[in-house]
């Protein structure tokens, strides 16, 4: 059996191909500078990831980027749940334009305020200069109101219940891989209704389904609750947000869905005839998540070694890596795919690694650990004399749990279980590093000295201008009034006035 | 049972509440104007066809279009079975950016020539003025020949296989429906290849692919095979179509493959070192099938009444409509749900007509008719007593084959093979219709009075300045050398000299 030296990098000695292969950035001979420690800069760490597993790389123009296909695999498994949950609530996918004329979006006063320094604008098309600028896409709340006024006459026709999964363009001024970039991919919910209470249901439907798909998929435990006013989506009475805790203990806003009240159907002229004949304002909707998803999986989890991937979102939740040389590599890769055709048969997304014979074992090995992935099959001549195949898991999921052998003929029906079990681990694991960095503060000192790696438990005034003094002090932000947050009452941390909310916000610094 | 008159719509004497119904453009209420006969203006029956049963709505700029929900779920239904097709053949799916920096489009000398007069271009962005203009993909092999250049190292790199479900920008001079939108959604794969033979069988595999997808899923029996030199793709070394006829004797281009040679690899620096370390350019493909195949399926199959959609991409396969009034009502819907019920389990996309209590039976028959929707089931009391249901066929698959009964224990058995019938019938029927409408022709009378409403197989001298002529005399031009046509020598049926490609070309007006 090969094996590399302690890194699992090919050393200094080795061929000027396989060095070359190891430089290389191609789709799956991965480039190993070796990825910066959490501890010695989050952001870094977080970069090199992102790069070095060949989820994304950099885009052409400032603040895009190019989801490759491990990046756009985890993207489609999100979409396959979400799409499902959204078709299964009554909706119905559309597509609407992506360029919007500049007066639609000028109609909703506060809408186009909280938008309009983010916008890209198409000026010249077909040779010739427009004569409206064209906006491309922010958000569809103003395209789609057209719309839904001109398909909306009775209340015969509510609730409409619409998605579209697309791309949309924030010009962003700190861009971030999948955090923020300038064009990300969505889905939008866009829903009329009747009156509020029904609009409110619906709003508060998808934020569970955000909920459900973070947790049971991403294994992020992530805290529903609602913004405060100063937080809220421009054009909108109530915003809804699920919020998570990455390893750096900043907050990430996952999803987000709005309670736009009348606003958009005065702004679009969205009403109905009621059962009285009355003509009535619809009251509506909308919600997103998007490919920032991504980029909390990463932070959710990710460790040292590169990504952690929760098995329900891995591309490939198992690799089995054939060792040995010429006769034995034939007979391990044989038995490998064979290994393979079983899990697969059991419902697993297995990969093969046999097509890197210039790398060494210990390269694959850390490789397939920076790329995230649950679970890798160690398969060599003596494991295979033994009847046995070595498991490794990403993470030990029980203290000291290193490596095991399983007999050949259980591994189809082991692995899923293994699997579940390691999905569990991460989201169990996450919730005690939220718990272990949240913490309820009623002192300034305290709040600043939590928010410094956390999230603290504030009680809070209601007053934006205090929340503005206290971003400019400390770089956080009211995340979200938590739905379950306990009653409580008292005075405003910071300002001291009484507290607003009947309950504690909860406060982070923030992606 | 309630029975409005003949042509199904609710007449003058109808309560204000339910005319006004009929008047609005809402989700399910259609606006019944009625279809201009195909006979009498082609274009204007499609035109009502595709907003009357509400696939599409004209979008707020001049050329686009909304795909409502019923044309966006034939758009998924298309979508899952070539996206299944592509991940097998071993395909990854990517995203890459919208935004192409305008210095990449003019890499490639004859792809900026053709693709200039449609660009749209964002010049602004972020309130301020870009130093280099963005162009928004017209389709995207520079910037993903950008990136093939950056991970390609090696010949182990290769073939590199990538696609992308995406929406494109074209800017349309004479924009139609699905057929010419300035904004369209497609998929595009794009691969790199050690060398020609390798590319070709890629560029094949695609053609090859979008045949199956037309003629399985759409029941278009189309045409494969290669463009002139004059109607190829810009930029490729050999572009591949598939052809189908429409109903007015047009044809459309459904899915095209192009051969793209070293063209961009050379102008994108795509190469790799071979086995023997020597540095080699690769050979890249490109292939696309977008919303313009929901038009040609529209026109493939729709008739005076409006859309007939093959079961395999129907929204509803089936449509049951329950009759009668208050009590009655309740019984029949009660009895419809359960038959819907039984219909879903046995795999049948089913939808229960039982919102509209204000539209007559006459106007629903009418309206799924119009909806093109393959089968009806209608439920009255005496069906429900005689222990049958009343089953419709979008059109009679035998010769004077009306309504049937069938007994309601049998319903879910017998409709999954009426349905398969369907679509073999339309497969069928389309294919006659195209032999009925195509002819060999050798003179340039035969070949003007062909074209005129159907296809004409004629031998040509190759020369894109004929192909020119015959276009500005007929509006017909060159659709492909077909795959299989049988080998033929002669004189050119427009200028004399000798034929050119071994065989006759299908010439047509097209869309």
């Amino acid at each position: 059996m090969v094996s590399g030296p302690s890194n699992g990098l090919v050393g200094r000695g080795a061929p000027a191909d396989v060095r070359r292969g190891l430089r290389s950035s191609s789709l799956w001979a991965v480039s190993r500078e070796g990825v910066t420690p959490q501890s010695e800069d989050f952001s870094a760490w977080y970069n090199d990831v992102v790069l070095q597993s060949l989820l994304v790389d950099r885009g052409p123009v400032r603040g895009t980027m190019v989801i490759r296909p491990y990046g756009y695999r985890i993207w489609e498994l999100i979409q396959a749940d979400l799409d499902a949950k959204i078709k299964e609530a009554g909706h119905e996918n559309a597509c609407f334009p992506m360029f919007i004329p500049e007066s639609y979006l000028k109609r909703e006063a506060e809408h186009v305020e909280g938008f309009s320094p983010e916008l890209a604008v198409v000026t010249h098309a077909g040779g010739k200069q427009l004569e409206e600028p064209l906006v491309v896409r922010p958000t569809s709340e103003t395209v789609i109101g057209e719309y839904m006024a001109k398909w909306i006459d009775s209340h015969r026709d509510l609730p409409l219940l619409l998605n579209q999964w697309a791309n949309v363009v924030r010009w962003e001024m700190r861009p971030r891989m999948f955090l923020r970039t300038t064009e990300f991919l969505w889905q939008e919910g866009h829903t009329a209704h009747v009156d509020e209470d029904d609009a409110m249901r619906e709003t508060l439907w998808a934020l569970d389904a955000y909920e459900k798909v973070s947790r049971e998929l991403a294994a992020m435990p992530v805290v529903p609750g609602e913004k405060t006013p100063g937080e809220r989506f421009a054009g909108a009475v109530r915003t809804y947000t699920i919020e998570g805790m990455m390893r750096d203990g900043r907050a990430l806003q996952a999803g987000t869905s709005h309670y736009l009240g009348t606003n958009f159907a005065k702004a679009f002229e969205i009403d109905y005839q009621d059962e009285n004949g009355e003509l009535t304002l619809a009251h509506t909707t909308s919600w997103g998540m998007s490919t920032r998803m991504i980029g909390g999986v990463i932070m959710t989890h990710g460790d040292d070694k590169g990504l952690v991937l929760p098995p329900r979102l891995a591309p490939y939740q198992v690799v089995i890596v054939p060792l040995g040389r010429k006769e034995q590599a034939e007979t391990t890769t044989a038995k490998a795919h064979e290994l393979a055709a079983e899990l697969k048969a059991a419902g697993v997304r297995v990969h093969v690694d046999d097509k890197r014979p210039q790398l060494s074992p210990g390269f694959k090995f850390n490789d397939w650990e920076m790329r995230g992935v649950p679970v890798r099959l160690e398969l060599g001549m003596r494991d295979i004399d033994g009847g046995v195949v070595t498991l490794a898991r990403r993470l030990p999921t029980v203290e000291g749990q290193g490596k095991e052998q399983i007999p050949l003929g259980e591994v189809a029906a082991r692995v899923p279980a293994i699997l579940e079990d390691f999905q569990a681990f991460l989201l169990r694991r996450a919730e005690e590093f939220r718990e272990a960095h949240t913490a309820a503060v009623d002192t300034w000192d305290a709040f600043t000295e939590q928010v410094a790696g956390g999230w603290a438990l504030a009680l809070h005034c209601g007053q934006t201008s205090c929340e503005d003094e206290i971003k400019a002090e400390t770089a956080a932000t009211p995340r979200c009034i938590p739905a379950a947050g306990e009653a409580a009452e008292g005075a405003c941390v910071k300002c001291g006035t009484p507290s607003a909310y009947g309950k504690r916000v909860i406060f982070s610094k923030s992606y």
